[in-house]
């Protein structure tokens, strides 16, 4: 029998995040929540396992304590392993349901519905999570279901995170400077990207102060002249040339949370160009950060920077950050002008102000910061100038 | 503006690929099509970069030459980079659409398809790719269109690779043999998961012979003692101890191009069982591979493996391998009993020997290999020992 992990989390606090789902499926009057995301996975068991490419899913039942995870039977005993569940909570479907053309887990999760007594009452499925051909299955299958769109529900909940969570974001953090910091160390002219990946990505999974990465976050950009303009290309083959820009953004990862970071590193003297352009954003960042209480809007916040940068002369399309947690962007609430979501403590956002202005040229900076009683707590420390490297 | 990099292919491949899906779209009497999948759009156009988290699609029309590609527009600069197709064909939409509750990519990609004249002929989704609530979309804002479901179609083209895949194939296979090579050289006892992840994973992304990674396969997975009878959980902050089996399964990539291994070390002399495991598998391996040839069934490699494992005393359940190509797994042909797929010349697969037998005890072994004229040729060449590591 395999042993359970040192857990990230008591089980009290996943017995908290469960109580707020059952809450939210009382309101609807759901009997039964199947959740397949796997960052709402990870939020409710604390598993990371990267199996969620073939159907999963988290089974929570009104009327029942711990939640039955079904997953493919050769990924069961990392669940019993990484989760906070009772061994018997895990149940594995078998490999017949694997690469079959006819039937896949989700047969398994429907047969599983129907002996739970969940086939004639409300049951929530993340729809926006599940191909279409799954949601036909559904309700080809359990007709008598009122199946309603939990999709972003258990998203919500997550939004606002515990001291717990902090303290793990904190160390996610940590890590995320630290690679900055290699980056400082590695970035010279005649290294070529890839090899200047290889250290930083190192650095990524090593850790820092005894405290390593524990997965990668599959984001990680390094965009070099002359591709500044491009934003999720992956590194290249070339050598970085003298005087070259180099936009990093990256972050480290502990039990699935990451506090991510840009940072613009120049391989010489700035040009005046990008001078202007860091002094701007930089601005808007303070006055971004400075705008954010409790009781204000995400789009106060995006205000206070778009109004900063456009006073010297830096426009930038694209929102200025998104809820951060579990596996980088939290699809709720973004920090965009118009966006009516009200801060409150402990609420966590990558304050993101990559700005790809034109085809070959752009500028990255960021922080992760959490909301406080009276304003914002930058997780992630790293010198906020740009970075030159001679 | 930005340029293009070296294309990985040249734009007469690009063109041979997509005549192959205009001849299905012709079969199926589709005027357009509208690809999603992240693997299929890398094959069609030699886009690799990390953008698919918000909508995109390639347009093909059966009666234009080159298909346009509808992104973000911040991600648009990457694609003309990137891709073979002309910049005229990357239309960037606007960020208003991102992270917005009420109208998305797939309203700007339904837009072009009306301008198009598709919205009352044949069209072809892969629906398997799409959130349900988007499949909605689709039918209720194109309510003339005949919807077809393609999904899977340009994923079973891509089985038979070219022979300039086949050497894209063979530069990833020998940057995952020196990352199997670093491991040996790595893992010891005393030595931290964590630590020797990123020594191996360093390797994936600086290549060998001067050949890098361009991308980080993000399938990586180091399961140890007393974990190695899971499969995809992420190394542990745990020291190996003496004694302790250490199970890799890993690939180098090159432009999405990816070819896996799975190799046991063992860090002290291997106890009994394991030995026996390995020789049966071992020998299945073998079975298999002689079992390839052009003209035999999927099946059939699959029972070649069993029975000769199998009379050594080893089963194993679930399929023993899959066909390979861009990002890891193309979900079409399985190497497993019954599977009606004929071997081809130049098709590509991971005869994937990893078997969870016991919740506490696993072992792993694989090659990736192609289809030659008359049997297997095995593009990764690491020893197959059971590595020893003392």
């Amino acid at each position: 029998m395999i042993n359970k992990c040192v857990q990230a989390f008591p089980r009290s606090e996943y017995m908290r995040r469960l109580a707020a789902v059952k809450e939210e499926m009382a309101r609807r009057d759901l009997r039964t929540l199947v959740v397949t995301d796997d960052s709402n996975v990870a939020y409710l068991l604390g598993y990371t396992a990267q199996s969620g490419y073939v159907p999963q899913g988290v089974i929570v039942s009104a009327d029942r304590g711990e939640p039955t995870f079904l997953l493919r039977r050769q990924d069961a005993p990392a669940a019993i392993h990484q989760s906070f569940l009772d061994r018997d909570q895990v149940v594995g479907y078998p490999e017949a349901l694997v690469g079959n053309p006819d039937e896949n887990g989700f047969d398994a999760i429907i047969d599983l519905l129907h002996d739970l007594g969940a086939a004639e009452a409300g049951l929530g499925l993340e729809l926006a999570d599940l191909p279409a051909p799954d949601v036909d299955k559904f309700r080809r299958r359990l007709p008598a279901a009122r199946i309603e769109d939990f999709t972003g529900a258990v998203t919500w909940l997550r939004i606002v995170k515990s001291d717990l969570e902090i303290a793990v974001m904190r160390e996610a953090a940590a890590i995320t400077d630290a690679a900055i910091r290699r980056a400082g160390e590695v970035l010279r002219p005649g290294l070529r990207e890839s090899d200047a990946a290889a250290e930083i990505v190192a650095q990524l999974i090593r850790g820092v102060d005894g405290i390593p990465g524990t997965g990668t976050a599959n984001s990680f950009f390094l965009c070099a002249s002359p591709r500044t303009g491009t934003s999720h290309i992956p590194w290249t083959e070339d050598v970085l040339q003298p005087g070259a820009q180099v936009n990093l953004e990256l972050s480290g990862m502990r039990h699935g949370y990451v506090a991510p970071i840009m940072r613009t590193f120049s391989l010489g003297t700035p040009n005046d160009r990008l001078r202007k352009v860091h002094e701007a954003e930089l601005a808007g960042l303070e006055a971004a950060l400075d705008a954010v209480e409790p009781g204000r809007t995400c789009g106060e916040v995006a205000e206070a920077f778009y109004r900063t940068a456009e006073a010297q002369g830096v426009t930038k399309e694209s929102r200025c950050g998104y809820a951060v947690g579990i596996n980088w962007t939290e699809p709720t609430a973004s920090l965009k002008v118009g966006d009516p979501t009200i801060l409150q403590p402990n609420m966590t956002f990558h304050l993101m102000l990559g700005n790809w202005m034109e085809e070959d040229f752009g500028y990255v900076i960021s922080e992760t910061f959490r909301v406080t009683e009276s304003g914002a707590d930058v997780l992630t420390r790293s010198p906020r100038d740009l970075l030159k490297l001679c």
